[in-house]
């Protein structure tokens, strides 16, 4: 397979032989893989903007039905690239092929519940209402109006590295803009530039045999900084989908800040994702409740932006403690997706091993140096309480055991922590019953509260919420997975009157 | 009546003898009022924001039951106020008792409008949903989840001047957040500081009859910028709700933007409301419709944020020009609402007259010197799209009628138009048919749109918008008026499992 290492603006696979140059990395190797990727020029990514925003006014024409119809074309294409995706994707994340293979399918099944709320005419979504006018009304008589939605405008879209389908390229934000009927420009992820050509295949031709407009989609290769900034700066962009780093999204967000129009910008961040296990659960479920949290942290090596990061069990609970070390030390090591994501993890993981109020309970093996080994630290929930620090996602297969004695003691960890995607809590039918103070506390730290669960899993529904209080998400208002991420994209329009 | 000057916080008047003194204004005999207002102490914001937010938490107990009885107590205790209220605002505004009397009743209803709302347990919002889990669904199980909503937290609310009672103190922003379950802060603007005192009354009293947290409701009097920004700089603060100018609003942000936790900025600001009056239609009924439009432009002597400011009429119809003179010659001048609106009146009228491609059509009597009279102003579209400015609301009696030749003249004004609250397509049925495209674009510019009606006048409703694309507001996700405004202040959350 060769790979054009170009962008793709407008229906054109465009040459930029002026700027950076770039590879992939292979983490399998820990080699950088041979094909070169050109930086897009910043006329380019104003002509994909520009193409985006004229096609965004053709794709209004195009019926919901029609629209469905593409959304369904592009999983089609995805998954007739066949096994050359899967591959090429392996090699560029060293992902193994299951978890690959079951991210392609989550990332099609996206695309076709977009499409079946458009062949509904988003009646799911339950937005659009209306109420009869009343010209006898006295003072002023009342006039008829509806409450109808129309789309934002040009999606700027940037993929994750730690999934390289379902939120990237053509994942959840490209998925729930264009099933809003905004066009997207997709700024990729330099981690997996060659999935990103690949994917980007799969909807031009989708594009084509669907007869939609070129500029619908674009996709710009770069792995400068100022190739992101460019982006969010131009004018006919009116929304960003954002799935990364506090770092980038707040670097981002000040870019935006000095826009003349102010945009939303959705940034998915990550957080560390509290397990509260409460004292009978513990007892009687403790070492099973271990096990599954080893493997919950385990799925793609730690690198889930739900992955259990911080573990809050009773302090004399020792079933849960030796079976979680049990777990970890049996966790083969493994590499992870980028050598900037290993260094991170290796700083973390360094610090937190000489942290005065720390202590390493367990490592898993390590079999080559640059593999990062499964850890898991536990510390007192009276230091972790005192030092904020303590909270910080450590991105790979780390998690923190904080150990605490009382409620009372829980409760005040669970109010000063910081805002979270998710949080599972653990307990037995009685002990949640009386615990409604700390569920009600830790509702307000979370997008999604989960009883009794591994937090890894986002299912794509109606009623998901994935998203939660800063700095998990910049924007706590949606959801970035299901079918209500398509209102992101949507604005209201009141129609008052007869036309 | 005598007024204490002092801001209200969490069930105290609070005295701040170091700061700023400023007084109430009175446009109707141009000078200042007698009674001397204190400008909040930085200590007296934080305390009243921390406050609010632990009422905050303690309202989460309370019933949406209790709640709408809580909203129906507010309204009760500003018709309480009796008709103090109703001088008290003359003398602040100059505004004509029976409007003043229309806006309280207005506002009294809003809130039972909300409280309704609450009554149907958030019903009428239909934002939450709940799917079935699937034990046996293969790879993977499928988990129950339920969408839910919680409220945001502490509401910052910033009054306007135009709208002493709808839009400010106990206005549209304070009633929704209250609804949602947020506490609220409010900075009182101080073009009305006595009447402020009065809602605050109304409101404190309403706290005290129900039995409310102390904290739910504050008001902060001040005059001075660094007022506003520390209130949007609080770390309590969650949300912002404001109604007032663009370089107001834009200063806020600046600061919002400083915040380590981005929250969400509701500037409703303001818009020229193009009136479009399509061929046909301005030759049937030009001359009637003219004579609509100057009186809704006379509307609170055209400082609402919807009067109609620019009207865009076929160039060879006279009658509608002629009749528009003879209502324009026919208003009486008044006073503005502050002496910064007037002058600011002053300066744009006077630039309009100065501009070479604007014609002075029509201007009303005047009777005092520091009254407002009525302006109708004229340009060829062609100038209209060459020069922005003339795209710049005048706040006040004034109206620019632009005259076009053709509809591609027109679509090529349309799409050079900045985002409006509002825009009126006047049309025959068959005109207003064959002007989809012009529609189309039209309404992409616009949060409401509106057949054949003047654009004064919002309806509290469920199917209402009032927002509209930047810079008319700063975000054009949501409404400031109707119920669904209540989204503003609530975010999703999702429960997954069983609890």
């Amino acid at each position: 397979m060769t790979f054009t290492g170009l962008s793709y603006i407008a229906g054109q696979w465009l040459e930029n032989n002026q700027g950076n140059v770039f590879q992939g990395f292979c983490p399998g190797t820990n080699e950088y893989l041979p094909t070169r990727f050109y930086e897009v020029s910043d006329e380019q990514i104003s002509q994909a903007t520009d193409a985006a925003h004229a096609a965004f006014k053709q794709y209004r024409s195009i019926s919901n039905q029609q629209r469905s119809e593409f959304l369904n074309t592009i999983a089609d294409e995805i998954l007739a690239l066949g096994d050359i995706l899967i591959e090429t994707t392996m090699l560029e994340t060293n992902l193994p092929r299951q978890r690959l293979e079951g991210e392609r399918m989550r990332t099609v099944n996206q695309l076709r519940v977009f499409a079946d709320v458009l062949q509904q005419d988003l009646a799911p979504l339950k937005l659009s209402c209306a109420e009869e006018g009343d010209e006898t009304r006295t003072p002023i008589p009342k006039p008829k109006t509806a409450l109808t939605y129309l789309p934002v405008g040009v999606v700027a879209v940037f993929g994750a590295s730690n999934f390289p389908y379902a939120f990237s390229t053509l994942g959840g934000d490209t998925a729930s803009a264009l099933a809003a009927g905004c066009a997207v420009v997709v700024k990729a992820h330099p981690a997996h530039p060659a999935t990103n050509e690949l994917m980007t295949k799969a909807i031009a031709s989708a594009i084509e045999k669907c007869a939609m407009p070129d500029g619908l989609f674009s996709m710009l290769q770069g792995s400068e900084h100022k190739t992101s900034h460019q982006l969010v700066s131009e004018p006919m962009v009116k929304a960003v989908g954002f799935t990364g780093s506090l770092g980038a999204a707040n670097a981002l967000l000040k870019t935006i800040h000095q826009r003349v129009e102010p945009i939303p910008f959705y940034g998915e961040l990550g957080s560390v994702n509290p397990q509260i296990v409460l004292q009978d659960y513990s007892q009687k479920q403790g070492g099973v409740l271990a096990t599954q949290l080893v493997s919950s942290m385990a799925m793609g090596h730690g690198q889930f932006c739900t992955s259990p990061g911080v573990w809050f069990v009773p302090s004399e609970d020792d079933n849960l403690v030796d079976a979680a070390i049990k777990a970890i030390e049996a966790t083969p090591s493994d590499t992870l997706l980028t050598p900037g994501i290993l260094q991170a993890f290796n700083r973390s993981t360094t610090a937190l091993n000489e942290h005065d109020a720390v202590s390493l309970l367990a490592k898993g093996p390590q079999t080559k140096d640059y593999h990062a080994s499964a850890h898991l630290f536990s510390c007192d929930i009276q230091d972790f309480v005192k030092d904020v620090d303590l909270q910080e996602e450590v991105f790979g297969p780390c998690a923190l055991l904080v150990k605490y004695r009382s409620y009372d003691e829980l409760l005040l960890a669970i109010d000063g922590l910081a805002g979270q995607l998710t949080a599972s809590i653990y307990g037995e039918t009685q002990e949640l019953k009386e615990q409604a103070k700390l569920i009600e506390a830790l509702s307000f730290k979370v997008g999604r509260i989960i009883y009794s669960q591994a937090p890894t899993g986002v299912e794509v529904c109606m009623s998901m919420n994935h998203g939660g209080p800063f700095p998990s998400s910049t924007d706590v208002r949606s959801t970035s997975v299901g079918t209500k991420a398509m209102t992101r994209f949507l604005r209201p329009l009141c129609v008052q009157g007869d036309q």
